[in-house]
């Protein structure tokens, strides 16, 4: 693999991922859908199934589609005398900030399509506030430490259960991370809309800083930093821990 | 593989397909069914679930069950340098459409059974819009542009992860393409109920034209080349954006 | 092989399916209840993952739990020169009476299990009829003869695509079959309850008929033979169809 | 593997289990959540999807989870002359404690960190009986003999069918398991919410009574002993009846 292809794979995963995430979002929240009102759980479905086919798009890459999961796999590689993300390519920050800048750059575009296929519902919907919805996350709840523990601890049990998968022979790939992220949405999700990954939730809020976006509200940036550093908390913690419960149980 | 069975197999896959899709939309649509008003998410995993049934089906010729399908998976197959649909079946101008009229009268039948099996529910509906919408898709917000731009995003999707697919070692085969349509039409079935398949609308479509179905209104003619147009446009931009991004890469 | 094993494999596997199946009814259906009203795609994956449950208890025996699949099954793999259906155990009127006997029986315990499971709720609910919909399908609109095309399309649809699993090198072995059976529900379920199988109807009707119900209606018996008959009819069509179209393709 | 690697595996995985698990129900229940109302099939997912990820983190030490599951192991391992539970740890009275002592930390571990994350819906959900739910079962109806009743079928269920995968060859595992919960959970968790596991209901109750939780109320212990006991009772059953039902057919 050269680096243009892990650019090309993260950004298309990314993309593929986003674009399905927030579509469900739109479905669900913007006025006149066929899907109006469908309920978290079909939420739910819709962001692990942007996932898996996500996964399938980024197999290249090794399809981490996510900076905390990125972080996490770094850190936890090497820790593990593993030096290449995957063969050709080495571990180091040049790699890290390319991944995380296809994620990026993928979440972006995969937002402006979703805007695309849902431009004349976002046209119809009165709320400015579901408009941003479907776009990044936002907490039931407006507080900064609380907030930040939730998605501290959904993105933890994310990467914690994505690194122990690595070694497991169950064979079913882009399936059991499909179903994890429908698992973590539907039991974590409740008080902040689960980011869990920091590029799916300030990729769309870029787009929906600069698209011309009928009738919508603040992009809300003082919420901003909470959907990208508690990801990556969780998923630093979750790579760390995963050694050391190993080490201590030799 | 000689014709006939190639013909055979993708007749009775995507009449399989089709009964089952239509169903869930009699059952959620039509008035006194024991699943009536039972939500999106069941509609998608019926959709899903009988693209799952339909790949067993007509596993033989390929299971394409979908012109979008059979039009991007040979171009694509052809870029490739692939000259075969299956062992022994040249792909060529003949045999796309020996395959998209098996899937033509194949979503025809499907769509005849599901009316005999929902036969009284039919009778007893007292909207001809929902008895039309039991057979084919329709907008939410009528737009010609818009709309086809909903279904070519969904189709693209649809046909770019099939195709990857095909290189991807996970064994989930016939799982991995229902979820993808279960996830398809949870996120992008909102603005126009997800055709992505031009045989999945008209089949029925015709159906619905000559059968005598009771208090049955318009057949909505001038809708119908956007199910067609749209999806059959997603799929060649996906076979060929496919390869492109992988020489791209190189 | 011998009978008693395939007597007790197929009376634990259906019983197990039934308890399930029957138990997710009663969950939504039955005064005070945790699930009630919990919709019909609960209802179906209740089902489903009922018969996925069944299929792993029953795996010696083949896991046929359906007395239409076993005759489908035994008439297919005759035409097909098979003449065991596991190895030690003939196809012949004597198997495939043990098999439907302990199909039946399993059926019964199942029944009485899920009544026990759910003694106070079933006391607690008020309408005659919720109690017999746990035990038994009946229609949404009552006709013998659409009643009985009903059973017969769906039936057909399980057994044709049972049969065309053993061919499949896909794995996914009880997660197929669970999964068809979710999508027959959610699909073909609307009109008549997705009886298709008359174990599954005849057993708990015979269960609702001697267990002291508090409360209890009629066991509606005028009702009772058409989901004997029609998936009957549905897996020998299927089991005839199958191979025909496998020599019209020659 | 040593014991102290058995016993974190087995803590890490119940606490998993238990963070996913009561966080659905604290999603769907608790006051302001983006998941509230979410409907009984979306907590079945979310206590299954608790299982599919519990059973990664603890794939080592056998992802039994539940001291229910070790009970039953151990027994039906002794009784069919299989002696370790994992290669290099006995089974043995000692061995037996360890893993539920795991197994009960483990499970007020997870109910500890979903009390954090949901802290500020704890604080705003006005009813003490809705925030004791989160942590634990209580009866719909309540009556000691039925609930028991209820936990020993729900419990023999899963007990019987996880002791019968280990002699399959599908090869889902976790998938398996986390499906064999969802249907359990639909089907038979009316009328007692169904524990099927003494640590998830004992482990979250010990929490729920030490916890600063604002506006709680009773810990109901009087009816502690029932999740407790009920799922002993079936996973006994279930360990002594499995090589009984293959003695019996031979």
């Amino acid at each position: 693999m050269n680096l243009l292809e892990i650019f090309l794979s993260e950004l298309l995963g990314t993309a593929t991922l986003i674009l399905l995430g927030t579509g469900v979002v739109a479905n669900v929240a913007l006025k006149g859908t066929k899907g109006n009102a469908g309920g978290f759980l079909m939420v739910n479905f819709g962001w692990g199934l942007g996932v898996f086919a996500g996964v399938y798009v980024a197999a290249k890459s090794g399809a981490h589609l996510n900076p905390a999961v990125t972080i996490g796999v770094a850190i936890n590689d090497l820790m593990q005398g593993k030096h290449e993300f995957v063969p050709g390519v080495d571990i180091n920050l040049g790699t890290i900030g390319l991944y995380i800048l296809a994620q990026l750059l993928g979440a972006i575009i995969g937002a402006v399509v979703c805007w695309l296929a849902y431009k004349q519902h976002f046209d119809a919907e009165p709320e400015a506030a579901n408009k941003l919805g479907v776009f990044s996350t936002g907490p039931a709840i407006r507080n900064t430490g609380w907030n930040l523990v939730t998605e501290i601890v959904a993105t933890f049990v994310l990467v914690f259960v994505v690194i122990l998968f690595a070694g497991s022979p169950s064979g079913l790939g882009p399936l059991a991370v499909a179903l994890l992220v429908v698992g973590i949405g539907a039991s974590l999700g409740g008080p902040t809309g689960y980011a869990i990954n920091p590029a799916r939730d300030l990729g769309p809020r870029i787009a929906h800083a600069f698209l011309p976006i009928k009738g919508k509200g603040s992009s809300d940036w003082n919420y901003s930093w909470i959907p990208v550093v508690g990801p990556i908390i969780g998923g630093v913690l979750a790579a760390v821990v995963a050694p050391a419960v190993a080490v201590l149980a030799k």
